[in-house]
Protein backbone atom coordinates (compact mmCIF):
# COMPACT_ATOMS: atom_id res chain seq x y z
CA UNK A 1 0.00 0.00 0.00
CA UNK A 2 1.97 2.82 -1.44
CA UNK A 3 -0.84 5.60 -1.13
CA UNK A 4 -3.14 6.41 1.62
CA UNK A 5 -5.50 8.65 -0.27
CA UNK A 6 -5.74 9.05 -3.99
CA UNK A 7 -8.13 11.64 -5.35
CA UNK A 8 -9.23 10.56 -9.45
CA UNK A 9 -10.82 14.04 -10.92
CA UNK A 10 -12.95 12.65 -13.79
CA UNK A 11 -14.31 9.02 -13.27
CA UNK A 12 -14.30 8.49 -17.03
CA UNK A 13 -12.63 5.83 -19.25
CA UNK A 14 -9.21 6.93 -18.13
CA UNK A 15 -10.13 7.83 -14.75
CA UNK A 16 -12.30 4.74 -14.25
CA UNK A 17 -9.51 2.60 -15.41
CA UNK A 18 -7.24 4.38 -12.96
CA UNK A 19 -9.16 3.21 -10.34
CA UNK A 20 -10.17 -0.14 -11.03
CA UNK A 21 -6.07 -0.52 -11.94
CA UNK A 22 -5.14 1.42 -8.17
CA UNK A 23 -7.65 -1.29 -6.46
CA UNK A 24 -6.75 -4.67 -8.18
CA UNK A 25 -3.07 -4.00 -7.33
CA UNK A 26 -3.60 -2.89 -3.82
CA UNK A 27 -1.66 0.63 -4.45
CA UNK A 28 -4.39 3.09 -2.21
CA UNK A 29 -5.94 2.46 0.93
CA UNK A 30 -9.15 4.88 -0.12
CA UNK A 31 -9.50 5.96 -3.51
CA UNK A 32 -11.72 9.24 -4.00
CA UNK A 33 -13.90 10.13 -7.25
CA UNK A 34 -14.69 13.53 -8.13
CA UNK A 35 -16.98 14.70 -11.40
CA UNK A 36 -19.51 17.17 -11.90
CA UNK A 37 -21.73 14.60 -13.33
CA UNK A 38 -23.63 12.83 -10.78
CA UNK A 39 -24.53 9.69 -13.01
CA UNK A 40 -20.94 9.16 -13.70
CA UNK A 41 -20.11 9.30 -10.15
CA UNK A 42 -22.82 6.41 -9.22
CA UNK A 43 -21.88 3.96 -11.80
CA UNK A 44 -17.76 4.39 -11.33
CA UNK A 45 -18.85 3.57 -7.57
CA UNK A 46 -21.39 0.85 -8.62
CA UNK A 47 -18.20 -0.46 -10.62
CA UNK A 48 -15.72 -0.50 -7.63
CA UNK A 49 -13.34 1.85 -9.43
CA UNK A 50 -13.41 4.40 -6.54
CA UNK A 51 -14.79 4.06 -2.77
CA UNK A 52 -16.18 7.28 -2.58
CA UNK A 53 -17.75 10.29 -4.27
CA UNK A 54 -17.54 13.90 -3.74
CA UNK A 55 -18.02 17.72 -5.33
CA UNK A 56 -15.60 19.19 -3.54
CA UNK A 57 -12.44 18.65 -5.52
CA UNK A 58 -9.95 21.23 -2.71
CA UNK A 59 -10.90 18.89 0.08
CA UNK A 60 -10.45 15.67 -1.82
CA UNK A 61 -7.35 16.93 -2.95
CA UNK A 62 -6.31 18.07 0.57
CA UNK A 63 -6.41 14.67 1.73
CA UNK A 64 -4.67 13.19 -0.98
CA UNK A 65 -1.20 12.57 -1.66
CA UNK A 66 -1.99 11.72 -4.99
CA UNK A 67 -4.39 13.39 -7.13
CA UNK A 68 -4.64 12.54 -11.19
CA UNK A 69 -7.21 14.32 -13.35
CA UNK A 70 -8.28 12.73 -16.26
CA UNK A 71 -9.87 15.46 -17.91
CA UNK A 72 -10.18 17.07 -21.28
CA UNK A 73 -7.10 18.73 -22.28
CA UNK A 74 -8.89 22.51 -21.58
CA UNK A 75 -9.97 21.74 -18.22
CA UNK A 76 -6.52 19.95 -17.06
CA UNK A 77 -4.56 22.98 -15.84
CA UNK A 78 -7.94 25.06 -14.44
CA UNK A 79 -8.65 22.19 -12.14
CA UNK A 80 -5.28 21.34 -11.05
CA UNK A 81 -5.05 25.08 -10.06
CA UNK A 82 -8.29 25.29 -8.19
CA UNK A 83 -7.17 22.12 -6.46
CA UNK A 84 -3.76 23.51 -5.01
CA UNK A 85 -4.69 27.01 -3.68
CA UNK A 86 -4.54 25.12 -0.82
CA UNK A 87 -3.15 22.00 1.10
CA UNK A 88 -0.25 20.08 2.30
CA UNK A 89 2.71 21.33 -0.06
CA UNK A 90 3.86 17.72 -0.49
CA UNK A 91 0.74 16.80 -2.49
CA UNK A 92 1.59 15.07 -5.97
CA UNK A 93 -0.96 16.90 -8.58
CA UNK A 94 -0.35 14.48 -12.24
CA UNK A 95 -2.89 14.51 -15.57
CA UNK A 96 -3.39 12.23 -18.01
CA UNK A 97 -4.18 15.02 -20.89
CA UNK A 98 -3.14 14.04 -24.95
CA UNK A 99 -1.31 17.18 -25.00
CA UNK A 100 1.19 18.41 -22.61
CA UNK A 101 2.79 21.80 -23.26
CA UNK A 102 -0.02 24.46 -22.42
CA UNK A 103 -1.07 22.47 -19.37
CA UNK A 104 2.02 22.36 -17.90
CA UNK A 105 3.38 25.79 -18.68
CA UNK A 106 0.01 27.46 -17.77
CA UNK A 107 0.51 25.39 -14.53
CA UNK A 108 4.09 26.08 -13.72
CA UNK A 109 3.64 29.98 -14.61
CA UNK A 110 0.78 30.53 -12.19
CA UNK A 111 1.96 28.12 -9.00
CA UNK A 112 5.46 26.95 -9.60
CA UNK A 113 5.24 25.60 -6.00
CA UNK A 114 2.77 22.90 -7.03
CA UNK A 115 4.04 19.24 -7.53
CA UNK A 116 2.63 18.80 -10.93
CA UNK A 117 3.99 16.41 -13.19
CA UNK A 118 2.61 16.01 -16.92
CA UNK A 119 1.92 12.59 -17.72
CA UNK A 120 -0.20 10.82 -20.82
CA UNK A 121 -0.62 6.82 -20.75
CA UNK A 122 -0.76 5.82 -24.61
CA UNK A 123 -3.90 3.90 -23.63
CA UNK A 124 -6.71 5.68 -25.00
CA UNK A 125 -9.43 4.35 -27.34
CA UNK A 126 -12.59 6.34 -29.64
CA UNK A 127 -14.77 4.79 -26.85
CA UNK A 128 -16.19 6.72 -23.65
CA UNK A 129 -17.01 6.30 -20.22
CA UNK A 130 -16.43 4.52 -17.04
CA UNK A 131 -18.62 1.76 -18.55
CA UNK A 132 -15.53 1.17 -21.26
CA UNK A 133 -12.97 1.07 -18.11
CA UNK A 134 -10.87 -1.68 -17.69
CA UNK A 135 -8.46 -2.45 -14.37
CA UNK A 136 -5.71 -3.76 -16.86
CA UNK A 137 -5.50 -0.23 -19.11
CA UNK A 138 -2.52 0.47 -18.55
CA UNK A 139 -0.58 -2.56 -18.67
CA UNK A 140 2.32 -3.60 -21.30
CA UNK A 141 1.58 0.18 -21.84
CA UNK A 142 3.17 3.06 -22.36
CA UNK A 143 3.53 6.09 -20.02
CA UNK A 144 5.18 9.06 -21.25
CA UNK A 145 5.91 11.64 -18.02
CA UNK A 146 6.85 14.96 -18.53
CA UNK A 147 9.87 16.74 -17.05
CA UNK A 148 11.19 20.55 -17.50
CA UNK A 149 13.28 23.24 -15.95
CA UNK A 150 11.25 23.65 -12.82
CA UNK A 151 10.01 19.52 -12.12
CA UNK A 152 10.78 18.62 -8.47
CA UNK A 153 13.04 15.38 -8.93
CA UNK A 154 11.22 13.32 -6.46
CA UNK A 155 7.85 14.30 -8.03
CA UNK A 156 8.68 12.75 -11.06
CA UNK A 157 10.09 9.90 -9.69
CA UNK A 158 7.00 9.58 -7.66
CA UNK A 159 4.57 10.15 -10.74
CA UNK A 160 7.07 7.44 -12.33
CA UNK A 161 6.16 4.76 -9.75
CA UNK A 162 2.63 5.67 -10.07
CA UNK A 163 2.58 4.18 -13.41
CA UNK A 164 4.83 1.56 -13.26
CA UNK A 165 2.40 0.34 -10.22
CA UNK A 166 -0.56 0.36 -12.34
CA UNK A 167 1.70 -1.92 -14.87
CA UNK A 168 2.69 0.62 -17.24
CA UNK A 169 5.81 1.07 -18.57
CA UNK A 170 7.35 4.54 -18.19
CA UNK A 171 9.24 6.92 -20.50
CA UNK A 172 10.62 11.00 -19.44
CA UNK A 173 10.36 13.24 -22.25
CA UNK A 174 9.68 17.16 -21.99
CA UNK A 175 6.27 18.08 -22.71
CA UNK A 176 7.63 19.90 -26.44
CA UNK A 177 9.06 16.92 -27.57
CA UNK A 178 5.73 15.02 -26.14
CA UNK A 179 3.57 17.31 -28.54
CA UNK A 180 5.67 17.32 -31.33
CA UNK A 181 5.52 13.53 -30.92
CA UNK A 182 2.36 13.03 -30.39
CA UNK A 183 1.33 15.10 -33.72
CA UNK A 184 2.29 12.67 -35.83
CA UNK A 185 0.90 9.35 -33.55
CA UNK A 186 -1.73 10.23 -32.64
CA UNK A 187 -2.59 13.37 -33.62
CA UNK A 188 -3.00 13.79 -37.53
CA UNK A 189 -3.74 10.12 -37.73
CA UNK A 190 -6.94 11.83 -36.08
CA UNK A 191 -7.14 14.19 -38.60
CA UNK A 192 -6.96 11.87 -41.60
CA UNK A 193 -9.24 9.49 -40.33
CA UNK A 194 -11.85 12.13 -40.12
CA UNK A 195 -11.02 13.42 -43.33
CA UNK A 196 -11.65 9.62 -44.87
CA UNK A 197 -14.67 8.97 -42.67
CA UNK A 198 -15.88 12.62 -44.11
CA UNK A 199 -15.97 12.04 -47.35
CA UNK A 200 -17.49 8.81 -47.62
CA UNK A 201 -20.71 8.98 -49.64
CA UNK A 202 -23.44 7.58 -47.75
CA UNK A 203 -24.01 5.50 -50.74
CA UNK A 204 -21.39 3.68 -50.28
CA UNK A 205 -21.75 2.69 -46.59
CA UNK A 206 -22.11 -1.05 -47.10
CA UNK A 207 -19.45 -1.17 -49.05
CA UNK A 208 -17.01 -0.16 -47.06
CA UNK A 209 -15.19 -3.40 -45.13
CA UNK A 210 -12.33 -3.99 -42.41
CA UNK A 211 -9.77 -2.00 -44.08
CA UNK A 212 -11.81 0.93 -44.30
CA UNK A 213 -13.27 0.38 -40.42
CA UNK A 214 -9.75 0.02 -39.69
CA UNK A 215 -8.63 3.28 -41.07
CA UNK A 216 -11.72 5.50 -40.02
CA UNK A 217 -11.92 3.77 -36.31
CA UNK A 218 -10.53 6.98 -34.22
CA UNK A 219 -12.96 9.50 -35.80
CA UNK A 220 -15.35 7.98 -33.88
CA UNK A 221 -13.81 9.82 -30.81
CA UNK A 222 -15.52 12.30 -29.24
CA UNK A 223 -15.25 15.83 -31.24
CA UNK A 224 -15.13 18.21 -28.74
CA UNK A 225 -12.47 16.14 -26.62
CA UNK A 226 -10.46 16.06 -29.59
CA UNK A 227 -11.15 20.28 -30.62
CA UNK A 228 -9.63 20.89 -27.40
CA UNK A 229 -6.41 18.74 -28.05
CA UNK A 230 -5.98 20.15 -31.91
CA UNK A 231 -5.97 23.82 -30.40
CA UNK A 232 -3.59 22.72 -27.80
CA UNK A 233 -1.04 21.78 -29.85
CA UNK A 234 -2.13 23.71 -33.26
CA UNK A 235 1.43 24.27 -34.73
CA UNK A 236 2.77 20.64 -34.09
CA UNK A 237 -0.36 19.46 -35.97
CA UNK A 238 0.18 22.00 -38.80
CA UNK A 239 3.77 20.92 -39.21
CA UNK A 240 3.31 17.17 -39.48
CA UNK A 241 -0.22 17.41 -41.82
CA UNK A 242 2.56 19.92 -44.14
CA UNK A 243 4.68 17.00 -43.82
CA UNK A 244 1.92 14.08 -45.00
CA UNK A 245 0.76 16.46 -47.66
CA UNK A 246 4.14 16.61 -48.98
CA UNK A 247 3.92 12.44 -49.23
CA UNK A 248 0.54 12.95 -50.24
CA UNK A 249 1.60 14.63 -53.06
CA UNK A 250 4.55 12.59 -54.12
CA UNK A 251 2.09 9.21 -54.40
CA UNK A 252 -0.25 11.61 -56.13
CA UNK A 253 2.47 12.07 -58.42
CA UNK A 254 3.60 8.54 -58.96
CA UNK A 255 0.06 8.01 -59.72
CA UNK A 256 -0.92 10.78 -61.97
CA UNK A 257 2.51 10.26 -64.28
CA UNK A 258 1.50 5.48 -63.94
CA UNK A 259 5.32 5.94 -62.47
CA UNK A 260 4.56 2.41 -61.03
CA UNK A 261 8.03 1.65 -60.07
CA UNK A 262 8.58 4.23 -57.76
CA UNK A 263 4.96 4.16 -55.99
CA UNK A 264 6.09 0.14 -55.54
CA UNK A 265 8.98 2.04 -53.74
CA UNK A 266 6.68 4.44 -51.75
CA UNK A 267 4.42 1.08 -50.60
CA UNK A 268 7.36 -0.84 -49.66
CA UNK A 269 8.81 1.56 -47.57
CA UNK A 270 5.52 2.32 -45.87
CA UNK A 271 5.15 -1.57 -45.38
CA UNK A 272 8.26 -1.70 -43.55
CA UNK A 273 7.57 0.89 -41.13
CA UNK A 274 4.02 -0.32 -40.62
CA UNK A 275 5.56 -4.32 -40.10
CA UNK A 276 7.95 -2.83 -37.12
CA UNK A 277 5.28 -1.79 -35.26
CA UNK A 278 4.00 -5.39 -34.90
CA UNK A 279 -0.23 -6.08 -35.24
CA UNK B 1 -23.31 -30.98 -53.38
CA UNK B 2 -24.10 -28.07 -56.11
CA UNK B 3 -20.40 -27.93 -57.98
CA UNK B 4 -18.77 -31.55 -59.59
CA UNK B 5 -15.57 -30.07 -59.93
CA UNK B 6 -14.10 -26.53 -58.24
CA UNK B 7 -10.71 -25.29 -59.84
CA UNK B 8 -9.10 -22.66 -57.39
CA UNK B 9 -6.95 -20.61 -59.57
CA UNK B 10 -4.00 -19.16 -57.07
CA UNK B 11 -4.08 -20.64 -53.41
CA UNK B 12 -3.32 -17.63 -50.91
CA UNK B 13 -5.20 -16.37 -48.42
CA UNK B 14 -9.02 -15.80 -50.57
CA UNK B 15 -8.07 -18.90 -52.26
CA UNK B 16 -7.41 -20.76 -49.64
CA UNK B 17 -10.49 -20.09 -48.09
CA UNK B 18 -12.74 -20.15 -51.03
CA UNK B 19 -11.63 -23.92 -50.77
CA UNK B 20 -11.80 -24.11 -46.88
CA UNK B 21 -15.10 -22.84 -47.21
CA UNK B 22 -16.57 -25.02 -50.44
CA UNK B 23 -15.32 -28.19 -48.39
CA UNK B 24 -16.87 -27.20 -44.62
CA UNK B 25 -20.19 -26.12 -47.02
CA UNK B 26 -20.23 -29.38 -49.07
CA UNK B 27 -20.58 -27.05 -52.03
CA UNK B 28 -17.89 -28.92 -54.45
CA UNK B 29 -17.33 -32.71 -54.84
CA UNK B 30 -13.49 -32.80 -56.14
CA UNK B 31 -11.44 -29.02 -55.52
CA UNK B 32 -8.30 -28.69 -57.84
CA UNK B 33 -5.71 -25.85 -56.87
CA UNK B 34 -3.55 -24.59 -59.37
CA UNK B 35 -0.59 -22.15 -58.35
CA UNK B 36 3.03 -21.72 -59.59
CA UNK B 37 4.53 -22.19 -56.36
CA UNK B 38 4.81 -25.73 -55.12
CA UNK B 39 5.34 -25.11 -51.76
CA UNK B 40 1.73 -22.96 -51.86
CA UNK B 41 -0.22 -25.92 -53.42
CA UNK B 42 2.03 -28.40 -50.74
CA UNK B 43 0.24 -26.24 -48.14
CA UNK B 44 -3.34 -25.70 -49.48
CA UNK B 45 -3.40 -29.54 -49.79
CA UNK B 46 -1.68 -30.15 -46.39
CA UNK B 47 -4.47 -27.65 -45.22
CA UNK B 48 -7.39 -29.45 -46.75
CA UNK B 49 -7.89 -26.33 -48.88
CA UNK B 50 -7.85 -28.43 -52.08
CA UNK B 51 -8.03 -31.94 -53.01
CA UNK B 52 -5.59 -32.24 -55.82
CA UNK B 53 -2.76 -29.47 -57.09
CA UNK B 54 -1.84 -29.15 -60.99
CA UNK B 55 0.06 -27.02 -63.02
CA UNK B 56 -2.16 -27.69 -65.71
CA UNK B 57 -4.83 -24.67 -65.83
CA UNK B 58 -6.27 -25.76 -69.05
CA UNK B 59 -6.98 -29.07 -68.05
CA UNK B 60 -7.98 -28.31 -64.26
CA UNK B 61 -10.36 -25.60 -66.15
CA UNK B 62 -11.92 -28.15 -68.56
CA UNK B 63 -13.05 -30.52 -65.79
CA UNK B 64 -14.61 -28.02 -63.85
CA UNK B 65 -18.02 -26.54 -63.90
CA UNK B 66 -16.39 -23.11 -61.75
CA UNK B 67 -13.02 -22.30 -61.83
CA UNK B 68 -12.38 -19.01 -59.58
CA UNK B 69 -9.26 -17.38 -60.45
CA UNK B 70 -7.45 -15.43 -56.89
CA UNK B 71 -4.85 -13.77 -58.71
CA UNK B 72 -2.69 -10.62 -58.23
CA UNK B 73 -5.72 -8.09 -60.59
CA UNK B 74 -2.86 -7.61 -63.13
CA UNK B 75 -3.13 -11.75 -63.56
CA UNK B 76 -6.45 -12.62 -64.09
CA UNK B 77 -7.60 -11.39 -67.33
CA UNK B 78 -4.15 -13.32 -68.96
CA UNK B 79 -5.05 -16.32 -66.87
CA UNK B 80 -9.02 -16.51 -67.66
CA UNK B 81 -8.25 -16.27 -71.59
CA UNK B 82 -5.43 -18.72 -71.04
CA UNK B 83 -7.88 -21.14 -69.16
CA UNK B 84 -10.59 -20.25 -72.15
CA UNK B 85 -9.31 -21.08 -74.95
CA UNK B 86 -10.41 -24.80 -74.96
CA UNK B 87 -12.91 -26.22 -72.91
CA UNK B 88 -16.64 -26.49 -72.84
CA UNK B 89 -18.42 -23.82 -73.44
CA UNK B 90 -21.06 -23.65 -69.80
CA UNK B 91 -17.98 -23.30 -67.76
CA UNK B 92 -18.54 -20.66 -65.22
CA UNK B 93 -15.12 -18.37 -64.57
CA UNK B 94 -15.04 -16.06 -61.82
CA UNK B 95 -12.41 -14.10 -59.68
CA UNK B 96 -11.85 -12.37 -56.67
CA UNK B 97 -9.87 -9.21 -57.53
CA UNK B 98 -9.79 -5.68 -56.11
CA UNK B 99 -10.48 -4.42 -59.52
CA UNK B 100 -13.05 -5.04 -61.76
CA UNK B 101 -13.31 -2.72 -64.69
CA UNK B 102 -10.31 -3.25 -67.01
CA UNK B 103 -10.47 -7.23 -66.40
CA UNK B 104 -13.79 -7.20 -67.47
CA UNK B 105 -13.32 -5.39 -70.26
CA UNK B 106 -10.16 -7.40 -71.57
CA UNK B 107 -11.81 -10.29 -71.16
CA UNK B 108 -15.31 -9.32 -72.61
CA UNK B 109 -12.91 -7.97 -76.06
CA UNK B 110 -10.76 -10.72 -76.43
CA UNK B 111 -13.25 -13.66 -75.47
CA UNK B 112 -16.86 -12.56 -75.81
CA UNK B 113 -18.39 -15.96 -75.67
CA UNK B 114 -16.57 -16.84 -72.23
CA UNK B 115 -18.76 -16.92 -69.50
CA UNK B 116 -16.52 -14.84 -67.03
CA UNK B 117 -18.43 -12.72 -64.00
CA UNK B 118 -16.45 -10.32 -62.43
CA UNK B 119 -16.56 -10.95 -58.73
CA UNK B 120 -15.41 -9.14 -55.93
CA UNK B 121 -15.41 -10.37 -51.89
CA UNK B 122 -15.06 -7.94 -49.27
CA UNK B 123 -13.45 -9.94 -46.94
CA UNK B 124 -9.42 -9.50 -47.83
CA UNK B 125 -7.23 -8.35 -44.95
CA UNK B 126 -3.25 -7.27 -44.63
CA UNK B 127 -2.49 -10.85 -44.83
CA UNK B 128 -1.21 -12.91 -47.21
CA UNK B 129 -0.74 -17.01 -47.95
CA UNK B 130 -2.98 -19.52 -47.42
CA UNK B 131 -1.78 -20.03 -43.50
CA UNK B 132 -4.59 -17.58 -43.27
CA UNK B 133 -6.88 -18.71 -44.84
CA UNK B 134 -10.21 -19.56 -43.09
CA UNK B 135 -13.75 -21.40 -43.85
CA UNK B 136 -15.74 -18.33 -42.01
CA UNK B 137 -13.55 -15.55 -44.43
CA UNK B 138 -17.00 -14.57 -46.58
CA UNK B 139 -19.98 -15.49 -44.11
CA UNK B 140 -21.47 -12.58 -43.34
CA UNK B 141 -19.27 -10.25 -45.73
CA UNK B 142 -21.00 -9.18 -48.62
CA UNK B 143 -19.28 -10.29 -52.04
CA UNK B 144 -19.87 -7.59 -55.05
CA UNK B 145 -20.58 -9.76 -58.38
CA UNK B 146 -20.33 -7.52 -61.96
CA UNK B 147 -22.08 -7.27 -64.51
CA UNK B 148 -22.29 -5.77 -67.85
CA UNK B 149 -23.81 -5.94 -71.16
CA UNK B 150 -22.73 -8.96 -72.15
CA UNK B 151 -22.90 -10.60 -69.01
CA UNK B 152 -25.15 -13.77 -69.76
CA UNK B 153 -27.72 -14.11 -67.04
CA UNK B 154 -27.42 -17.62 -66.09
CA UNK B 155 -23.79 -17.00 -65.48
CA UNK B 156 -24.39 -13.96 -63.18
CA UNK B 157 -27.15 -16.15 -61.08
CA UNK B 158 -24.41 -19.08 -60.38
CA UNK B 159 -22.00 -16.66 -60.07
CA UNK B 160 -24.30 -14.89 -57.06
CA UNK B 161 -25.34 -18.40 -56.13
CA UNK B 162 -21.32 -19.63 -55.73
CA UNK B 163 -20.94 -16.71 -53.26
CA UNK B 164 -23.86 -17.19 -51.45
CA UNK B 165 -23.32 -20.88 -50.80
CA UNK B 166 -20.10 -19.85 -49.12
CA UNK B 167 -22.11 -17.34 -46.92
CA UNK B 168 -21.41 -14.58 -48.50
CA UNK B 169 -24.56 -11.74 -49.25
CA UNK B 170 -24.21 -10.29 -52.80
CA UNK B 171 -24.84 -7.22 -54.58
CA UNK B 172 -24.68 -6.71 -58.04
CA UNK B 173 -23.41 -3.78 -59.91
CA UNK B 174 -21.26 -2.39 -62.70
CA UNK B 175 -17.72 -2.80 -63.03
CA UNK B 176 -17.70 0.72 -63.14
CA UNK B 177 -19.18 1.41 -60.49
CA UNK B 178 -17.49 -0.96 -58.52
CA UNK B 179 -14.05 0.88 -59.44
CA UNK B 180 -15.45 4.21 -58.11
CA UNK B 181 -16.87 3.25 -55.18
CA UNK B 182 -14.02 1.09 -53.77
CA UNK B 183 -11.93 4.11 -54.79
CA UNK B 184 -13.08 5.40 -51.82
CA UNK B 185 -13.78 2.72 -49.32
CA UNK B 186 -10.50 0.63 -50.14
CA UNK B 187 -8.32 1.76 -52.38
CA UNK B 188 -7.62 5.48 -50.87
CA UNK B 189 -7.59 4.39 -47.21
CA UNK B 190 -4.44 2.36 -48.61
CA UNK B 191 -2.95 5.72 -49.72
CA UNK B 192 -3.45 7.12 -46.33
CA UNK B 193 -2.60 4.76 -44.39
CA UNK B 194 0.59 4.23 -46.39
CA UNK B 195 1.19 7.87 -46.59
CA UNK B 196 0.85 7.60 -42.49
CA UNK B 197 3.20 4.91 -42.35
CA UNK B 198 5.60 6.65 -44.64
CA UNK B 199 6.24 9.55 -42.63
CA UNK B 200 6.29 8.25 -39.49
CA UNK B 201 9.85 8.68 -37.91
CA UNK B 202 11.56 5.62 -37.18
CA UNK B 203 12.57 7.45 -33.13
CA UNK B 204 9.14 7.53 -32.64
CA UNK B 205 8.25 4.03 -33.11
CA UNK B 206 7.60 3.49 -29.55
CA UNK B 207 5.25 6.18 -28.95
CA UNK B 208 2.63 4.33 -31.56
CA UNK B 209 -0.45 3.25 -29.73
CA UNK B 210 -4.11 1.71 -30.92
CA UNK B 211 -4.91 4.84 -32.83
CA UNK B 212 -1.79 4.77 -35.16
CA UNK B 213 -1.64 1.18 -35.17
CA UNK B 214 -5.51 1.08 -37.02
CA UNK B 215 -4.96 4.20 -38.91
CA UNK B 216 -2.42 2.46 -40.26
CA UNK B 217 -2.48 -1.21 -40.30
CA UNK B 218 -3.78 -1.96 -44.12
CA UNK B 219 0.14 -0.28 -45.07
CA UNK B 220 1.81 -3.49 -44.21
CA UNK B 221 -0.45 -5.23 -47.16
CA UNK B 222 1.63 -6.51 -50.19
CA UNK B 223 3.24 -3.44 -52.32
CA UNK B 224 2.97 -5.23 -55.65
CA UNK B 225 -0.58 -6.06 -55.29
CA UNK B 226 -1.71 -2.97 -54.35
CA UNK B 227 0.47 -1.54 -57.12
CA UNK B 228 -1.23 -3.49 -59.61
CA UNK B 229 -4.55 -2.60 -57.69
CA UNK B 230 -3.65 1.19 -58.07
CA UNK B 231 -2.44 0.95 -61.70
CA UNK B 232 -5.62 -1.03 -62.52
CA UNK B 233 -8.20 2.23 -60.85
CA UNK B 234 -5.86 5.00 -61.54
CA UNK B 235 -8.62 7.45 -62.62
CA UNK B 236 -10.79 6.82 -60.01
CA UNK B 237 -8.46 6.88 -57.19
CA UNK B 238 -6.96 10.12 -58.41
CA UNK B 239 -10.61 11.24 -57.84
CA UNK B 240 -11.24 10.21 -54.63
CA UNK B 241 -8.01 11.84 -53.70
CA UNK B 242 -8.41 15.20 -54.87
CA UNK B 243 -12.03 15.38 -52.80
CA UNK B 244 -9.61 13.99 -49.91
CA UNK B 245 -7.64 16.84 -50.53
CA UNK B 246 -10.06 19.33 -50.64
CA UNK B 247 -11.28 18.03 -46.97
CA UNK B 248 -8.06 18.17 -45.65
CA UNK B 249 -7.46 21.62 -47.04
CA UNK B 250 -10.65 22.90 -45.00
CA UNK B 251 -9.68 21.01 -41.82
CA UNK B 252 -6.36 22.64 -42.44
CA UNK B 253 -7.62 25.73 -42.90
CA UNK B 254 -9.68 25.35 -39.72
CA UNK B 255 -6.84 24.66 -37.36
CA UNK B 256 -4.24 27.31 -39.01
CA UNK B 257 -6.97 29.96 -38.41
CA UNK B 258 -8.02 28.53 -34.99
CA UNK B 259 -11.29 28.26 -35.89
CA UNK B 260 -12.68 25.65 -33.36
CA UNK B 261 -16.33 25.74 -33.97
CA UNK B 262 -15.85 24.34 -37.19
CA UNK B 263 -13.35 22.19 -36.54
CA UNK B 264 -15.85 20.70 -34.12
CA UNK B 265 -18.46 20.67 -37.04
CA UNK B 266 -16.03 18.56 -38.76
CA UNK B 267 -15.01 16.21 -36.81
CA UNK B 268 -18.42 16.06 -35.80
CA UNK B 269 -20.18 15.02 -38.61
CA UNK B 270 -17.37 12.48 -39.80
CA UNK B 271 -18.03 10.88 -36.10
CA UNK B 272 -21.87 10.28 -37.17
CA UNK B 273 -20.52 8.72 -40.63
CA UNK B 274 -18.23 6.47 -39.20
CA UNK B 275 -20.62 5.87 -35.94
CA UNK B 276 -23.22 4.80 -38.57
CA UNK B 277 -20.59 1.64 -39.54
CA UNK B 278 -20.18 0.34 -36.52
CA UNK B 279 -17.44 -1.23 -34.93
Amino acid sequence: MEIGTLTIVGVGLIGGSVGLAAKRRGIARRILGIDRNPARLAFALSRGAIDQSSYDLSAAARSAEVTVFCLPVDEIAQQVLAATSVGPADNLFIDTGSTKTLITRTIEASSPTTRFVGCHPLAGSEKQGVEHAEADLFENKLTIVTKTASTAPDALEQATRFWQLLGSSVRVISPEEHDAALAFTSHLPHLLASALAGILPPTLNDLTASGFRDTTRIAAGDPGLWTAIFSHNREAVLDALAVLSKRLECLRNSLSTSDWATLNDQLLQAKKVRDALGS
